[in-house]
């Protein structure tokens, strides 16, 4: 397989764009993205997003958007995991690119979520319409149930899901393109409104609009447009039962086991070797969950360390979600794992600016779909 | 890139599937292409489908047909470009093994749409949502307009247009996997009812449940499995404006025109060298068109050329549709272009039974969304 890079990213900023269609929202992060480049064609592209179809009627979102983007006749795909999605599209764009059947592919992802549609419903499409959904349960109840069960088996703590939010807000505020640019107090979250007990308002990521966009290059073609590509070193993707109670475990989830333990073989490194990473902290039981997952804590350590601070951008050991995450950088859920990606970009490149983590040389981003039913872990290198 | 070839098939039978489950069809199309590749593994899986979300109320359908396949933790990734979607799918398994990533994976696709959903709106949410559709066009009256404008430039007549479907109907008639088994004659299409003028009902492809799936493998181990690998020639996909009334012209569809040049380029063949082919006919109009803008007939002789029998399997030149087509096989259409991927298969190994192609070697398969603003072309040959 041939080496590939990013080399050039771009978004929307996340929130409620109403005055944006879901064409102006791509349109507008690809082109920044391409422009971010400096390339002048792109040889394929891919969007990533979860249901065009049920949240503003409009499928076929590869062929749509590159008409709009105005890339005709070159291949669009769009691909779809959940809230996966951006990470696939990602993935998918990194296997044209490695196996030599494009130089220049971008990996978009996108959705439109506040034109009125029935959110909780749509997102719920995510889960086991059968055995989950058809008995009332939407995703705000199987993480409170995640979460319940990781309280009672490893004694971690309202206040520990608290500080995941608290954190996250920090980040964000000193993100341009958050949805939500305001810190907020432990307090705060532990009195918001109760959603699925013990799950409150400000443990939740919101609903939310936006684009984002990267470019994929071949390695030996990529200095011709930049003298810091940043390396693809990891790309795994890995499968769990769609549904919460086919697990082994409510507590651990496989999928991200699974494909962790697979990243670190493909890029020979280890969990001490990563420098910051952004992970999929739907709702703050997921960020615990999904750091002790990654092998960052040890199980059932997840909610002590971030409330000890080992994961925070001013003094952590490893920095989590230094965008905000999902929680406070907001959740288009199309466009999330690319956002990720761009993450990561930035701070490779050292331009993060407040945000910036210290010598950061390594990041991983972990993505994921439902109730952790499909997880996109990608690791990328400054070279 | 490494060579692939095909190397196991599977489906299940094209119609109104009422008791199965889109999960049922879809993991029965998977085992039926597992057992007949006769490996003890895939190392992943992509599921093409158009709108789980719309007809049934399921997205993720990755992780949902990875988890009842019984194959977790494979990487499963769902991809979608409407009707094309199929295609999109055996083309992303193709990069996935090319690239060196994976030895073994599956290529699926499933729709399950006669479960009470309104059908020709969730199809129209293949065409531009915006500009097209809210304006009060589906695709039926889409194709209608192609159809006039095809009629009045090049003086195709309605019996033309029949021709394509009694054709149709003649080879699905002969093929057991096929929604409607019935010959027809071209008095019952012309007299059947108007849909479209002058688009008739046995001018459109029906509604259809049906999954569909093959195994791609690497072809240094293809032969590990199987004697006859059928290998991957070209893979192409290429992109026009989602809007009809965009297009330079009304009766070329130029994504199939550039996805053709290049299909031709990458496998160094010329359209005479193709044997016989698997094209979209969602519309009668559609297979007329489309044989032109492939090449096999010179633009504005489709509608003559099928009338006197050159794609007809029994004495043409080049044998179209021989599966019975979208038009008779049904047009599940997640499934529809591994379903025609499967007529290669099987055509290419010599086992079509009373719809053998003689001394068929090369055989293509064109696979579009909506009114072609997505192609997908592929070449396989037997080896």
């Amino acid at each position: 397989m041939r080496e590939v890079a990013v080399i050039g990213a771009g978004m929307t900023k996340f929130g409620e764009l109403w005055s944006k269609s879901i064409k102006d929202i791509f349109v507008e992060a690809a082109i920044k993205a391409i422009e971010n480049a400096g390339v002048d064609h792109i040889d394929s592209m891919y969007v990533g997003s979860m249901s065009g179809g049920l949240f503003v009627g409009q499928e076929h979102l590869g062929a749509v958007m590159a008409d709009y983007l105005g890339v005709n006749p070159i291949p669009a795909t769009r691909v779809e995991s959940a809230c996966a999605s951006g990470g696939v599209s990602f993935r998918q764009a990194y296997f044209e690119v490695a196996s030599g059947q494009s130089d220049i592919v971008l990996a978009g992802g996108v959705e439109k979520m506040t034109d009125g549609a029935d959110v909780t419903d749509i997102l719920a499409t995510a889960a086991d319409q059968e055995y989950e959904v058809y008995q009332g349960i939407t995703f705000p109840g199987l993480y409170a149930m995640i979460a319940n069960a990781h309280m009672h088996q490893y004694k971690t703590t309202r206040e520990q899901l608290a500080a995941v939010a608290v954190k996250n807000h920090r980040n964000g505020s000193k993100n341009p393109n958050a949805q939500f640019r305001s810190e907020i107090s432990a307090d705060t979250v532990l009195n918001s409104t109760l959603v699925a007990d013990p799950l409150r308002l400000l443990d939740c990521s919101p609903v939310s609009d936006g684009g984002a966009a990267v470019v994929l290059c071949a390695m030996d073609i990529a200095k011709k447009f930049t003298d810091s590509p940043i390396r693809i070193k990891a790309s795994v993707q890995a499968s769990d039962t769609i549904a919460l109670h086919s697990r082994r475990s409510l507590t651990t989830l496989d999928a991200v086991v699974r494909a962790a333990e697979k990243a670190y073989i493909q890029s020979n490194l280890k969990p001490s070797d990563i420098d910051f990473a952004e992970v999929h902290d739907c709702f703050t039981i997921a960020e615990i969950v999904v750091s002790e997952d990654l092998g960052f804590f040890e199980k059932g350590c997840g909610g002590v360390s971030v409330q000890e601070g080992l994961t925070s951008l001013e003094s952590g050991r490893i920095p989590i979600n230094t965008s905000g995450g999902l929680k406070s950088k907001g959740h288009p859920v199309g466009a999330t794992g690319i956002a990720q990606i761009i993450e990561l970009y930035e701070q490779l490149q050292g331009r993060a600016g407040s945000r910036q983590v210290k010598n950061a040389h390594i990041g991983m981003a972990q993505n994921m779909g439902g109730s952790g039913a499909s997880c996109v872990i990608h690791i990328l290198e400054a070279i």
